[in-house]
C-alpha cells in the first residue's frame, strides 16, 4: 500500500512513522525543502517531534507531485489554516481514486467550514474520511498506548482505514459520524484554552472538572446542530480528545490558557507560536457559528472575550461559576 | 434552619463549615468523642481536614440526640460501609419529618444497595435526597470554585436543598435522577483506581483519557440498566465527578492504582488506611451488578482482578488496550 502523508508537524511525521513501521510505502511531505532535506539526514523531525528516530524506510520530500504520484491513500495533516491553500496545490494531479483522510483539527475561519468540508470543496470529491481522537501525536510516537476514531460516512471504508492505521499500541474505533467526530476534534481547543486559564487561575480540580464537563456540553449543542450524533460528543473523539487537550502539559491549547492566566498577551502569544494554537481561530469561527445555529456557548464567548477583546481571566471565570444555578 | 450533618470526615466537615458560614444553625456529628473534643477546642478537624478553620457558631457533638433533636435537615456523610449502623443509631428519635439528604457516595458491599437506598430501608422514609458532584472536599473548604448537583425525585424539594447549599462560589444544580446522580458518584471511584493505575504506569494521557471515556461508558450501560438517565452520566455528578476523581493528585482512589502500579500491596493499603477507599468495596459490589443486570464491565473487572486477585497492573491495563477494536 502507498501512503502519503501530507504536513511534517507532529501528528503527520507521528502517522507517518508509524504507518511506516507497519510496512507500508510512506511518503511523507513538507512544505519546506530546508525540512525534508534535515529529517531526511538526520532522521529527526527536530521542529515538531524531537528525539523520536525516523525509519529508514520513510521517504521524506518537498515535491508535492513526487509525494503522491503513486498513493493509494492521502493523508492531510496540516494546521486548519493552511489546509486549502495546500489541498489548492493538488488541484494538477489525477487524484480522483485516491483514498482521502484527513487528519487536521479545526474549523475555517472565514468559512466556517470543517476540514473535510474544505477538502470536499477544493478536490471536488464527494467522499472525506477523518481521523480524530485524543492523540497527543509525542505520545504515540513514544509508542504509548492509545485510541483514536476514524469516521468516514461509508462503513467499509472506515473499516479498510481502521485495519491500515491500527497497530499493538493505536486502537482504533470506527464511526459513520463524520461530522460528530470532526467538530467534537475541532472545538475541544477551546475548552482547552478555558482550563487552561482555570489551572493558571489555580482554581482547583472541582472548577476545571466543571467547565470541562459545561464544556464538553456547549460542544455537543452545537455539534448536534451541526448534523453530528450525541453520542459521539461523548466517546473518545470527543470527550476523550477533550480530557486529553486539558489534561497533557504539552497541550498548546491549554498552555496558551494557562499563560493568560498569568498575564500573558494572548494574541502577541498567537502570533509569536511557531506551532498552531488551533483554539484561538476555532473559538473566532465558533462565536459565528453558535449565532448561526442559535445555541448558547457561555465558555466560548468568555474564551473570546479573553482572547479577542482583552478580558480580564479572572472575570472570565468568574462569570461563568456565578451563572444563574439551574437545573442540569 | 437547623442542619445536623452526620460524618466529620473531609466533605461531611466542609459542609457543616459552608452551611455555618451561610447563617444556619449547623451542628455536626462525630463518632468519637475525642474527635469532637479536639474539633472544638482547636477549631481545625486536624485528621480529615487539616489547616482549615472552623467557625466557632458551629458546634460539634459526638451525642447523636443533641445532633438532630431540632434539626429539620439531616445530612449523612459517613463512609458507605459505616452507613448502615450509623442510620441505625437514628432509630429511636422521631425523624418523620425531617428532610433527609445522603452526601455519602458508595454501593453497600453485600446488598449492592445505593446509600439512598440503605437509608430508606433503615430509616423507613419514602424519600431520600442526594447530594454528588465534582467536590474534592479540602477545594471547597479552601473556597474555591465548584459546582454540585442535587437530587430528589421530587423537584421542589431538590430545589429547596439547592437553596439551602448554594454559596457564590459553590453552584448547586437540580436533578430529580436520584439513581443516576448516586451511582456515577460511586462508580467513579472505581475508573479512577484505574487512572491511578494508568498514572503509575507512566502510560500517558491519550491512555489516562481513553480508559477514563470508555470507563464512564461502562458506568452509564450500569446505570441505565438500574434505571439512571443516560444526560446525567455525561453531567457534572457523572463526567464531572470522575474526571476530578481522576485528576486530583489527592484523591484517595486514583492514588491507590498509582501506588498499586508501582508495586504496592492493594489489599494491605485498604486495611491500613485511615480513609474510605471507596473503589475498592465499590469494584466488589459493581462486579455483582454486572452479572446482575448483564452489562460488560471489562475496565470494573480489571480492577477488580488488580486488587482482589493480585493481576499484574501492566497486564490488566495491556488486556484493556488490546481488547478487539470495534465501532464506537
Amino acid at each position: 500500500l502507498n501512503i502519503s502523508v501530507i504536513g511534517d508537524g507532529g501528528w503527520g511525521t507521528t502517522l507517518a512513522i508509524l504507518l511506516s513501521n507497519k510496512g507500508y510505502n510512506v511518503i511523507l511531505w513538507s512544505a519546506f525543502e530546508e525540512n525534508a532535506l534535515y529529517i531526511n539526514r538526520h532522521r529527526e523531525n527536530l521542529k515538531y517531534l524531537p528525539g523520536v528516530k525516523i525509519p529508514q524506510t520513510l521517504k521524506i520530500t518537498s515535491s508535492l507531485g513526487f509525494c503522491i504520484e503513486d498513493a493509494e491513500i492521502v493523508i492531510f495533516a496540516v494546521p486548519s489554516n493552511h489546509l486549502r491553500s495546500v489541498a489548492g496545490l493538488l488541484g494538477r494531479f489525477n487524484i480522483q481514486k485516491k483514498i482521502i483522510l484527513s487528519a487536521s483539527k479545526g474549523i475555517e475561519e472565514n468559512s466556517f467550514k470543517r476540514m473535510s468540508e474544505v477538502l470536499k470543496e477544493v478536490l471536488s470529491l464527494k467522499q472525506i474520511s477523518v481521523v480524530s481522537g485524543p492523540n497527543i501525536a509525542m505520545e504515540i510516537a513514544r509508542g504509548l498506548p492509545a485510541s483514536t476514531v476514524v469516521a468516514s460516512e461509508n462503513e467499509s471504508m472506515a473499516r479498510m482505514l481502521q485495519e491500515v492505521l491500527i497497530t499493538d499500541r493505536l486502537r482504533v474505533y470506527t464511526s459513520t459520524d463524520v461530522v460528530g467526530v470532526e467538530t467534537g476534534g475541532a472545538l475541544k481547543n477551546i475548552i482547552a484554552i478555558a482550563a487552561g486559564v482555570c489551572d493558571g487561575l489555580q482554581f482547583g480540580t472541582n472548577a476545571k472538572a466543571a467547565l470541562m464537563v459545561r464544556g464538553m456540553l456547549e460542544i455537543t449543542r452545537l455539534g448536534m446542530a451541526m448534523g453530528g450524533k450525541k453520542d459521539t460528543f461523548f466517546g473518545l473523539s470527543g470527550m476523550g480528545d477533550l480530557i486529553t487537550t486539558c489534561l497533557s502539559p504539552n497541550s498548546r491549547n491549554r498552555t496558551f490558557g494557562e499563560t493568560i492566566a498569568k498575564g500573558g498577551n494572548p494574541l502577541e502569544m498567537f502570533s509569536k507560536s511557531i506551532m498552531a494554537i488551533e483554539g484561538v481561530r476555532t473559538a473566532k469561527a465558533t462565536v459565528h457559528l453558535a449565532l448561526k445555529y442559535n445555541v448558547e456557548m457561555p465558555i466560548t464567548e468568555q474564551v473570546y472575550q479573553i482572547v479577542f477583546n482583552k478580558k480580564d481571566p479572572t472575570s472570565a471565570v468568574d462569570a461563568l461559576m456565578t451563572r444563574l444555578a439551574k437545573t442540569e
